[in-house]
């Protein structure tokens, strides 16, 4: 392969063969450049952020004891350094897992026609397996998969996983530039972010959320948000003294606009802080508006945080839940992607894709997408930031558990590969399309649309519904909006459904709201129930508006 | 079981049969309080600790998503609310592992013998797991345990584990109190620790440890510690702005006049600090030093602790690696504890056994012995304290891996149980007692007496061996002893092996060393390479000091 090709799902095998191996032995020291194409080194450096870096960042060093670890590649040698267990004693001798195979990603299919993937302790030896890899210490010591997975390993992740999601991450980026429209394989190639981004594994996009207000904002700092946003991401920040400027927001979510406004007018002395240095936005299914950023409208903000130099969070759990294009309660879906190569040009650009500064932080998850259970996710960034990432888990949740990661890994890459995983997001899309579709159905067979509006959303788990509540009789009895908002939400639950209430989404809670939402999600309950439920809901809204 | 009767291994079963069935569904609310014994309830209350709480801690409030899960108890309700995905999407159908089956723990014998133990998606639906338990919500939502498993939990962790944990963490206090010697069982009973202790699951001990830090300490504080500790919990402390006091130690550790002359003697003016109020310890097995805390030490550290309000963080990764005692590199090494209730007695009492206040911490860990892949941990705490890290949690880890707590869970609960895990425990004595010996062994045998001390550890992984320094040759030709403890390690290296520096562990960077340590570990080399190691390691002292 050379240099100036970009990575495909295809080429895989090939940069495989050519490049390092995955490093042996328990707790090996790994980065995604062991991973990473000859292509993306032709591109420039990231930026340096030391400037927006907290004290507790910038004086976090290397752990001692993980320093050591270097004397153990001298060969021959025998360590009683470091105080890892010894494998023999971790009293599970085989992990099994059964996964769907390949077009049947069904229950019903992976229960008939599934595959069941094991690692065990032997694996390595007996050549069934690369995750631990041989490691010859003295005479006899060797590792398989299994009592790797089980032991401590680094804080980047295990380097098998940590080479799946590189790759991922490169494939997809670079398909990126394909959809931008700039034409020809030359401007894709030198129209690129740059040179030195690195993933790191974690303990799930929450963790790394909480990790990046810690390194990146102190005491009294303000941070840009969506005007609704996730009310956990808020609640990470808050009692971290973080102080939340809210952005305002359209039917694509934030508006470049007013993230411009809110930063040329930003008054010091009025806010009793600097000018904010971090955008949180959830670019693709926003939760809770469901809202989605054009490949525009990111362009145009990633213009804004140019000429504020404001560094970009991207959390992007929805990013493999942008769906079919909705075509009305009696409209027929269009069909599923034909190719991967449809697939990855069908979805928006991410932030990370056209990343030139290395200002992106993007927060990766496999909870929506694969499970929440796992409680690993990856965050991709300029090498600077995720080695400060990689610092502070060594000292907190050191790295993912273990035995999820193997069992990730042998899912994702030892028996999907990068083409089963596609296959498998191409069917969540359409399993998904058909959730909204149905949610969306239902609202307009069952909501009073004299008072309920709503945008069928193209990505994501959340429906967002406005309600006028303007028209609510309770106004003339001089009930605030939130009093009414309140009651509706109490309506709702007395009539059997629970849906949730806009006003706990907002960054702002100073600032009175004009309009009034309910969140509704289709991600979870079946046709049936989602059809009962907005009944229910539609009802309720009846009864409250006096409605027929 | 009536409320006077402390719980004991053999009463669980009676006390499950007649307490609070484990919660229901997905990511149910649960608490220690749902399976402590009666006999809980008729201690007092832990003291209050508002004065020591962070601003972060404070300012903390409940998910707001969290909170309003409480509406899902209306019968009959359909949520449209919380956006946790199908689990028909989770693209694993089943789990499996193989465990040892008691008394057979050694690796061959469980390839022969073990048990697989199974959890699938489909097990509580068939009655096979009380993992998930059937949830009927509507007309057809039911959980499997894997799909429980699978998706998010709550921070305290998954019920079924946090149950057993609880138990486990209930039967080892009291039986504790057997062990202090005072007699009488009504003694036992009213001379217990207090009423409103809780455990939570965590993301293991160092993201426990972590989140205390967060919890308790404000940038400029100092903590107390060990004036040899562990490096990388005093790593996790200064980034945070975190100062470390040094307590002096001597062969069983921590010194409780040295604490209490350093607490006496405080002077905020010097020392630009308020006088510390949290001690780090590791109360067995103190890594890097070995030394173990007597009952007796502890009694009086606990003391020292009270006079000056302290509040004491116990790490205690090695608690259950107190190994038989050393009898000499010829002697024999006594039987095995003969019953659960002779192993039990023969632990040293833990802090938390003894903690009328409510004034300490326990981080747990079944990293050193289970297996630190898994990254669960727990922590044991008064219930004001315990739902603080909740909190955090919830915005941070979430709660750890649901995969590898199904396993722990299936191994623990399901195939060992209670007094399957204890045999287990009493296993891993045995077997750290005869790799304590051999390396103990190793050094009566190979190291030069003449410069070279050591005490046989009771506990843990470590072996902590002073060398004379003033005896080095290089100290007539102007050489520093930090010089000196370099050329030694560098020199060990050359020979082949590498041991640890002592001056890595001090607390206090400062203040020159008085004397010279290394650490060597017995946990993880087979019985020739620790032979062969302390050898190099001996051989290399000879060469270093000139010896013949």
């Amino acid at each position: 392969m050379t240099d100036s090709t970009p990575l495909s799902v295809a080429g895989v095998a090939a940069l495989r063969a050519q490049g390092t191996p995955v490093p042996l032995g328990i707790a090996p020291a790994t980065s995604s450049d062991m991973f990473k194409s000859a292509h993306c080194y032709t591109k420039p450096k990231a930026k340096r952020w030391d400037h927006i870096l907290s004290l507790e960042a910038k004086s976090r060093k290397v752990s001692t004891l993980k320093g050591a670890a270097h004397y153990l590649k001298n060969p021959g040698i025998i360590s009683l350094g470091g105080g890892l267990p010894s494998p023999e004693y971790f009293p599970i001798e085989q992990i099994s897992a059964k996964f769907p195979t390949p077009p049947g990603f069904s229950p019903e299919e992976t229960r008939e026609s599934g595959t069941v993937m094991t690692a065990s302790k032997g694996d390595v030896k007996n050549g069934n397996s690369i995750y631990g890899v041989m490691w010859v210490m003295g005479a006899d010591w060797c590792w398989a998969d299994l009592e790797v997975a089980l032991n401590y390993g680094q804080s980047t992740g295990a380097p098998q996983l940590l080479r799946f999601v590189t790759e991922h991450t490169e494939v997809n980026l670079l398909v990126h530039c394909h959809g931008h429209g700039h034409g020809l394989m030359a401007q894709i190639i030198h129209n690129p972010p740059y040179a030195d981004w690195h993933c790191c594994l974690n303990a799930g996009s929450t963790y790394g959320w909480d990790t990046a207000l810690r390194l990146l904002t102190e005491r009294g700092d303000y941070i840009l948000m969506e005007e609704y946003t996730f009310s956990s991401a808020a609640e990470t920040a808050l009692p971290l003294g973080v102080k939340l400027a809210s952005i305002k927001m359209d039917e694509q979510g934030l508006l470049p606009e007013s993230m411009d406004e809110v930063l040329s007018n930003w008054d010091e002395a009025a806010r009793g802080a600097r000018k904010p240095y971090v955008l949180y936005t959830i670019a693709t299914g926003q939760n809770p508006t469901g809202a989605t950023q054009s490949g525009e409208r990111r362009r145009a903000i990633y213009k804004v945080a140019q000429k504020h130099d404001v560094y970009i969070v991207e959390d992007e759990p929805y990013y493999f839940l942008q769906m079919q294009p909705y075509t009305g309660a009696d409209g027929t879906t269009p069909p599923p992607p034909a190719s991967h190569d449809e697939f990855i040009k069908s979805l928006i650009p991410s932030y990370l894709s056209m990343d030139v500064d290395g200002r992106v932080l993007r927060l990766e998850s496999f909870s929506k997408v694969v499970t929440p259970g796992s409680r690993v996710g990856w965050a991709v960034g300029c090498e600077q930031i995720i080695e400060r990432f990689m610092r502070n888990s060594e000292v907190s949740s050191q790295h993912p558990s273990g035995i999820a990661q193997i069992i990730l890994f042998k899912l994702l890459d030892e028996h999907w590969g990068h083409a089963g995983y596609l296959d498998w997001l191409i069917n969540m899309r359409m399993q998904y399309t058909d959730r909204r579709n149905m949610l969306v159905g239902a609202c307009e067979k069952s909501l009073p649309t004299e008072i309920a509006h709503w945008v069928a959303p193209a990505a994501g788990m959340f429906h967002w519904i406005e309600v006028d509540w303007q028209k609510h009789p309770g106004l003339a009895s001089g009930k605030t909006r939130d009093a009414i908002e309140e009651e509706i939400f109490q309506a709702a639950i007395q009539n059997g459904v629970l849906v949730s209430r806009g006003s706990w989404f907002t960054a702002d809670k100073n600032t009175p709201e004009e309009k009034m939402f309910f969140r509704a999600t289709f991600a979870a309950a079946s046709a049936d129930q989602i059809e009962e439920a907005i009944k229910r809901f539609g009802d309720a809204l009846r009864l409250q508006f006096g409605l027929a």
